[in-house]
């Protein structure tokens, strides 16, 4: 990487390591990460974006190592007041964590754009990666599962990913615009890698390509795409995507995933138990350490990542950047 | 008191140290106490209600003993967080204090009068006294002063009180509807005693008597209406007052505060202390000890304004109720 930008598209937890990862691996400023804003809701009547926040929190060092989302060295005396009002307690928010909220809401009331918050925020945190919500416009996962329509929180948060999920949705999808600098970064011919972060293909990152032009942004960009397997050994490094994957009748494969985002990806990265399966996936594949659980190993991921973009861009029949 | 009603005017911190002195002389639910909203502002997009919360957290014990608004025990780790994203922080909201604050906006823009949250907040706080927000309409306190006109929390929390006072007023007053309850309870035969708690004349109890009726409700009381001074030789016992009457060329003396409330009260109560001034007022005044800390302090100002009630109740020229 000489100078060149990279994209990353993220969900949350999961995806929110290797992001980390890149930043710890990159130059400073040469990040860029599309967030899913899918999960975004309205609750106690302040705007809580799961995504973006994992994402800002993981790239500032203040995230929570014990639950992945929320900040470390939290405290919980809002929480507890508010039970003690007959608030609704469902949705854990955190004192720190609750201040994110309070100042996104009220900006955005004003008529700020989510991204320009997020960045400005970001800023004030220290942190030089650019965080970009995938659409300043809303958009909502919905479930679709055995106990109806579901909102997604209520799927995730309320009902602890229990119903069987039948289809999933994105209201406001097909409306929404996707974010300018995504779209920008994305055909960009300074961008020398775009990375599909191992976060839920169906729920983490169907949203951002459900939005117009961004499925085919990915699919025209110069640089090469290379995703990262969320499953591995038949079972999901963190969160519902092999139990989704079942209940859409999906083999809970690395070779599903890759599948998933044929036509889009140049190189797909599995992990290093799943080698046997990298003969079934019809685009150069590599087979690494997926499980990052250190520093260290998120940014040898990140480092790997990179380099295998960098053969795919100089091999025959790729024009280099 | 047997059986019926009394009724407490009150606006923050000094006010509410009588009101829970009124609610532990009392039986459980005999208290009714209106309370000022001219100070309730939005900020970060929250519904404040200073004083509201003030009489709430201390008729609930909750409130906080060494700043007197607020609630013990709290931790502030919101607005150090609010801080680093490079939100307004000259406004400091506890963490337990701002589950209140978001419960009650959310509840708000759901439509609900500001009476029915506060009454179904004190239940779940277990408070039996009935707190009445004086209007559910809003009143905005604006002082003019030297430095030009400001909003109440400008001039009261940003500015310290420093601004030279010129006038007070409170914009909405004149449309605002007075709480239908406060006024019925004015009104109620069954009311005993109706007191004027130790606020802030200006600032904290005009900005009720500004309210279409409630003077007048006041006036017409059958219950005898004692006023206890805030006035003690010659300061303030909390906050401004003192330097207000000083700027507005009043004498800082409860006799200024009696010769205020001419025409509404049928009692007055001065402290032990300004004992020799007694004779300038013009209504039946007691001398006793008014400063109040402990509990039983408290108790015993409110059994004495209750004592002293009864006696101007069965006074010669008043009807007994």
């Amino acid at each position: 990487m000489s100078g060149g930008g990279v994209v990353a598209l993220c969900g949350g937890i999961g995806g929110a390591k290797l992001a980390l990862g890149l930043s710890l691996a990159l130059p400073e400023t040469a990040l860029s990460v599309v967030v899913n804003t899918g999960d975004d809701f309205e609750h106690l009547g302040l705007k809580i974006c799961p995504d973006l926040d994992t994402v800002l929190y993981t790239l500032a060092s203040l995230s929570n190592p014990d639950t992945g989302w929320g900040r470390r060295d939290e405290t919980w005396t809002f929480m507890a007041a508010l039970e003690s009002l007959g608030g609704e307690t469902w949705f854990q928010l955190g004192d720190g964590d609750l201040a994110l909220h309070v100042e996104r809401t009220r900006r955005l009331g004003l008529g700020e754009p989510l991204s320009a918050i997020m960045a400005e925020v970001a800023k004030r945190l220290g942190v030089a990666t650019r965080i970009l919500p995938m659409s300043n416009d809303p958009v909502q996962t919905v479930v679709e599962t055995d106990q109806g329509t579901l909102a997604f929180q209520d799927y995730f948060v309320a009902r602890k990913c229990a119903p069987k999920v039948q289809a999933i949705g994105f209201q406001g999808a097909a409306t929404a615009a996707a974010q300018t600098d995504a779209l920008k970064a994305l055909a960009s011919p300074e961008t020398e890698a775009i990375v599909i972060c191992p976060s839920n293909p169906y729920l983490s990152v169907d949203p951002m390509l459900a939005l117009p032009g961004l499925r085919a942004a990915l699919a025209a960009a110069p640089a090469p795409v290379i995703a990262v397997t969320p499953i591995i050994g038949g079972v999901a490094v963190k969160g519902p995507a092999a139990k989704i994957m079942t209940e859409l009748g999906l083999e809970v494969s690395p070779v599903t995933v890759a599948q998933h985002y044929h036509g889009l990806i140049d190189g797909f990265i599995l992990d290093a138990k799943d080698k046997a399966l990298a003969n079934q996936i019809n685009t150069p594949t590599l087979a690494v350490n997926t499980f990052i659980s250190t520093q260290a190993e998120k940014r040898l991921l990140a480092e790997t990542v990179l380099s295998f973009a960098r053969s795919l861009r100089n091999a025959p029949g790729r024009v280099a950047s």
